[in-house]
């Protein structure tokens, strides 16, 4: 999608150890006219696949994942990565490593949200490892709920996360692909 | 606002101890085409205060602010509540006690995206306390910006978090009044 390719060309960082900075749009400032954009093309790659229900995890999908339920009509269900106190005491959670934590994180949703008989799209800020959006996919599966797709605003096609996804057997669409971080430049798939 | 109210009807629940439960549309699920109507209906009461930057806290804060920003074609910087790797050394930094974790939480933001001149408008989800406004419009003034409004999607008023706020002398606007959660139930102001 050129125009969030043009804004990373122009805003985003390369910090080295593949760290892309993008704290300018999405990640800490929101650009809530590129994320609607943004949402309005996730709506035209997944039109056909029946989602019912777009899942994301806290913090940084919530924004793409709600203007891509607005483009589509669609509840956005967010894993939390603590239990707040209006959640009820049984919860779906499950465990991934945070890339720019250095830590595990919780990724917690309540069965109120996601049940059985749900399709799912799972939409996030990046695709990189692929191990938070696995933890999503474990978080569907264990509340019955069927994966039929997973967006994600920026994929680090170096990363392998696409490779780890391919088994899930579903469609998987980000909309700007980075190859390579080598010697400090952002080269583009 | 109606829809939001008759939302709250609907769905919200009183889980006693002022602790309203909205995880339906807001806090853990999100309604997109509610947040949009919100954001509009924001974007209509803050038309003439000359706001610059739209400024809220993650997590529950986002989706409000982000729609209010895209009716007001305005960025949103959210304060982060832990600092990742890519924010810079040195950052504004409060602390604020949270009500849904019984602890205190820090409120972060970088200089980069909130500086000196800006005019600031905060939105967030509750005004109860008004603890985590507080901690917003230090960063705000930490930052060398001004404050010129604040919105917030439900007031619960008898926690006085509005008299808190007075002496900063802006218009405090909330779409949602709660006056009494006495007895299990949620009475509108």
């Amino acid at each position: 999608m050129q125009a969030l390719i043009e804004r990373i060309m122009r805003d985003g960082k390369n910090l080295g150890n593949g760290i892309l900075k993008v704290d300018n749009f999405i990640n800490h400032q929101v650009d809530p006219e590129l994320m609607y954009a943004c949402g309005a093309e996730f709506a035209r790659r997944f039109a056909r696949i029946g989602a019912t229900r777009i899942l994301t995890a806290e913090i940084s999908g919530i924004a793409p994942a709600l203007m891509t339920g607005m483009h589509m009509n669609l509840p956005v269900v967010y894993a939390r990565k603590s239990k707040p106190v209006t959640m009820p005491d049984t919860v779906y959670l499950t465990v991934a490593p945070s890339h720019t934590k250095g830590r595990m994180v919780e990724l917690i949703v309540s069965p109120e949200y996601l049940g059985n008989g749900e399709r799912v799209l799972i939409i996030d800020d990046f695709l990189a490892s692929g191990a938070t959006i696995q933890g999503l996919v474990r978080l569907a599966q264990a509340a019955g709920s069927e994966l039929v797709g997973i967006g994600t605003l920026i994929e680090k096609s170096f990363e392998g996360g696409r490779a780890v996804l391919a088994h899930l057997n579903v469609p998987i669409e980000s909309l700007a692909c980075i190859d390579s971080m080598e010697n400090g430049e952002i080269h583009f798939c």
